[in-house]
């Protein structure tokens, strides 16, 4: 299966159109202006006398990333201007080996290559990606070229001399990356070198020694006898995106069937109902099959994003529309939970359940109980900012979930309304979608070329046991296929395993799971009981742009004492819903995705 | 109100002369052996070489405290020679000016008394009321009187030359013990001491500093001024045990108010079903109100015991049955469940909920998440080791919960199988017990003497609104009260701003709460639903010697699928409760007190 690439596609309307502008015109600035404020900017000029920590270079080159993507379909000119002046002084500071890090230069020379948690690597690696997008955007090679300098270096180090005390960077990412700059020129090496990391991974019995070393950054075992996602999510996924990526660059069918069984393993025991990864604050980590509490999710945003690059390159491996359906569940949840509605404020953690008060002063959950604790409240900058830089540059290549071709078959993924050109076989066909998809459930597809069109029905309206793809021969190209599913509000409950979520249901329309906020509804989220026999009504809040869903339910009524023999003692109320991704949006109130029936 | 001493008052059956003979059989000699192999017994000898740590003295002297009890109803000279061996050291080794503390004088003299949270005079207050229980149980007074000196040496120090680094131990403890030496000795300067520490408490900006230094021991506030339950919670009631004696013994109102709000405090808004209290691994600690969380309850056994201890206080000041009622719940369900039917194992931690798979490796409970977590197995003993001779010194005295009398009227707030003498204005009283409680509901009471009788209604049975006392005026000895309580098993809910309890039930019959573990029952117990329209069925499991309850629910079939839109798929099956206070005692499995039903 080949890859259809954004650039060939042009989001025009509906629901993520809306999204790509507000990044274009609030988020990508919003998350510039943030750098700069905490001297991200300023130190890659290493006269500024700025103290970076070393993770800076990969968010100000994931901000990069995004720059060259927005500029692929209209040019910024005031914001390549910033580029440059970015990798002006990348040319400037770089050591005569080539290597480049804003951290280790200026602050810890002694330590270069040293220690393995010090993502020198994640940091190349990101640098690579903004290196091969701004080339692609813009033509402009110097990022790019500087970066295979410093790649020839790693290179040298790590697999030519082996003179390094590590052989698999903490913090996966250049792995995928070089896979990028193998494609973009040609240099086999270059994949030579992420393959060399990817197997070096899980072998080295120095780098078993605890958790933190072994498990956490996926060093567990060789990765082809992986088959759990396993530690830091961030960190995995990155590393799964790139075995999928040398699975299909080398068909390497063990390399595959690692992929698959963690891919399984991922969406049957260790996902939210949102797309979110990463249940446990402590390693921000998978933890162990159906442990999914929701007060704590972890839920990294980058995690989320992670899962949907990793699903798509398992798509280029094996068209099954599980992949697809994992895709729209991050991409309208737990991924698009992660920014606010007016593009300025972000969400660390995604989690399904926001208690405000668990989070004052001395309470059981209270920071000095976790690590890290989701907050009520997207927030404008973090101190590990590597989430807004992430969502920058995912929004506006979002189209790179919507297709993949073989020769003669177009496969449409996701559904958002576009026109696209697709090489297939030697046609170059044109591709329109019409659709306000998910708003309501229409869809209508036109090809301007006899082909054959292979749609997938998403999981919550489709046959169990059915493929996920209808085929259609097109061969009248003016008479559009018409789509329509199903978007009818749907309870949901999770496995009998997921302890977290045992005897309560979640609400879902479409790919769209809902949840409760406490400022539309009465009293305490988890003293509501919903009414699964209720008539769900549908309405516009315009307040958020959402449809929420309204049905009955009963609501506990206050009793003076602490424990009580009343157990039935409820009135009838409302409940009302919002999609999850627009929750925190309004006043700090409590929010909860799953919820007591009856 | 007068206090009846357990030491005119035999239990001789039923309920708890099984747990008396047990605790004399086996817990006391259990705790010593486990003492004697951590080395806490050698260590009173500083010529052993033994490393002590700085609480061990507070371990031994309630295990001598415990001998103590015990040797009033029959004496134990093997038990006795090795405290009459531990208080000779006491005496060898103390210093000149009367200071011991195995800690300070063999590993750390440089800082005596000068580290607030080194626990010396927590110590100090544990061996002065095991000086004073040995005292009036065997007449030896060797260690009594060393402690006179050690306090005397105290008082100097703290109150009179005031050449401490800090005015209020860190642990709580000398504070009540030192009413008892006043009340012993008879030497008002004791009490004069003991009030000197509780004033001073709250009062020192220097002890402001941090949630450590100011809630977490109680010195957020002057003492009259606290009306919350704060901080560490053994600390907190052995605090406010004391400021319960002070307000009795000097008539002090604002002391009085102070404790009457920080009791309601505790059991409106801070105390577990099953009496036990703090909700937090963090600082051991109380939280905010309703924060009650089930599986990570800390619950300490300590400081349920403390929370009974307050309560009698409080019984004494003002006879309100709330403070009955509360050791009643204390009594059989979160002391209770602190120590094995087998007498020789100890949970440190009663939690609400178990679920083992929580405490495996890397899951999102796990103990890099919290600082302690409750294990699911009672242990043979702990580092830490406060709770098992705290079980065996409560145990013995139990009946110390009773009576309490006024110059005409006996007031009966405990029901077990015992014969008393209480010495009524002139009159001698002997008043008799018979009953099985809680196995049934039935007493019978007899008194030799015509006299009033008033008899405690549980809360449980009792009308709303009743005084909860029922006087009975006897004026034929010859015929007995006869009493039966309605033991039926009962649902009980917990007030809606208790979110961890949020829509679920628990079960209890009589004061004894119940609980579903997983050996007696089908699959998860978070998905089984109770049906609260079933009959319920008593059967006595013969294994546990305890009366079992069983009921109609419904359990979740399997799915293979995370998450699925077949929420009700349910079998019907039984749930079996036993008591909770009797769970832990069969193989690993998981365990709630609050359950799902319809």
């Amino acid at each position: 299966m080949k890859a259809v690439d954004f650039t060939s596609i042009k989001i025009n309307g509906g629901f993520w159109k809306e999204k790509q502008d507000l990044v274009r015109e609030v988020t990508i600035n919003a998350v510039y202006d943030r750098f700069k404020e905490s001297g991200r900017i300023d130190a890659f000029n290493f006269d500024s006398g700025v103290k970076a920590h070393f993770f800076w270079d990969s968010d100000v080159a994931k901000w990069i990333e995004s720059v060259a993507y927005l500029s692929t379909e209209k040019r910024e000119p005031a914001l390549e201007a910033i580029v440059d002046e970015i990798v002006d002084n990348i040319e400037k500071y770089r050591d005569e080996c080539g290597y480049f890090n804003i951290y280790h230069m200026t602050i810890e020379p002694e330590n270069r290559l040293k220690i393995r948690d010090h993502h020198e690597l994640y940091c190349l690696g990101h640098l690579i990606e903004a290196g091969v997008a701004y080339y692609k955007a813009t033509g402009k090679d110097k990022l790019l070229k500087l970066m295979c300098d410093y790649t020839d270096y790693v290179e040298k180090r790590f697999k030519i001399d082996k003179n390094t005390p590590f052989t698999t960077p903490g913090h996966e990412e250049i792995e995928l990356a070089l896979v990028k700059l193998y494609d973009v020129t040609g240099e086999k090496r270059y994949l030579e070198l992420s393959r060399f990391f990817v197997d070096e991974r899980g072998t080295k019995s120095e780098e078993l020694c605890d958790w933190m070393a072994r498990s956490y950054n996926q060093s567990h075992a060789p990765v082809r006898e992986q088959d759990t996602a396993e530690g830091h999510a961030v960190r995995a996924v990155y590393l799964y995106c790139a075995m999928a990526d040398l699975a299909l660059k080398y068909n390497d069918e063990a390399l595959k069937n690692a992929c698959r069984k963690i891919f399984d393993n991922i969406i049957n025991k260790r996902m939210y109902i949102t797309g979110g990864i990463g249940s446990s604050a402590f390693g921000e980590a998978f933890t162990v099959d159906y442990d999914l509490p929701n007060l704590t999710a972890y839920t990294e945003s980058c995690a989320a994003i992670g899962l949907a690059l990793f699903a798509h390159r398992m798509l280029l491996l094996e068209n099954d529309a599980k992949y697809a359906d994992t895709i729209e569940r991050v991409i309208y949840n737990g991924f698009l939970s992660s920014f606010s509605l007016d593009g300025d404020k972000f969400f660390y953690c995604n989690p399904l359940e926001i208690l405000p008060y668990m989070l004052t002063k001395d309470t059981s959950q209270n920071e000095k109980n976790s690590l890290h604790l989701p907050v009520t409240r997207r927030q404008k900058e973090f101190e590990c900012s590597c989430c807004p830089p992430n969502i920058t540059r995912f929004v506006p290549t979002i189209a790179n979930f919507m297709y993949t071709c073989d020769d003669d078959t177009i496969y449409v993924h996701q559904y958002m309304q576009s026109e696209a050109q697709i090489a297939l076989g030697d046609k170059k066909i044109k591709i329109e979608q019409k659709t306000l998809y998910p708003t309501n459930g229409k869809i209508e597809i036109k090809v301007d070329t006899p082909c054959k069109v292979a749609v997938r029905i998403p999981d919550y309206c489709r046959d169990k046991g059915s493929s996920g793809y209808e085929i259609f021969e097109i061969t009248d190209p003016s008479s559009p296929i018409c789509l329509d599913f199903d978007l009818t509000p749907r309870f949901v409950c999770a496995n009998p395993e997921v302890l977290a979520d045992a005897d309560k249901i979640a609400l879902a329309r479409g790919p769209v799971v809902y949840c409760m906020e406490g400022i539309d509804n009465e009293g305490h989220l988890r003293s509501i009981v919903l009414d699964t026999s209720s008539q769900i009504t549908e309405s516009e809040n315009a307040e958020l742009g959402v449809i929420a869903l309204t049905l009955d339910a009963y609501q506990r009524k206050p009793i003076a004492s602490l424990y009580s023999t009343k157990i039935n003692d409820t009135y009838k109320t409302k409940a009302t819903l919002i999609p999850f991704y627009a929750f925190a949006n309004r006043e700090e109130c409590e929010m909860q995705v799953w919820h007591n029936y009856r």
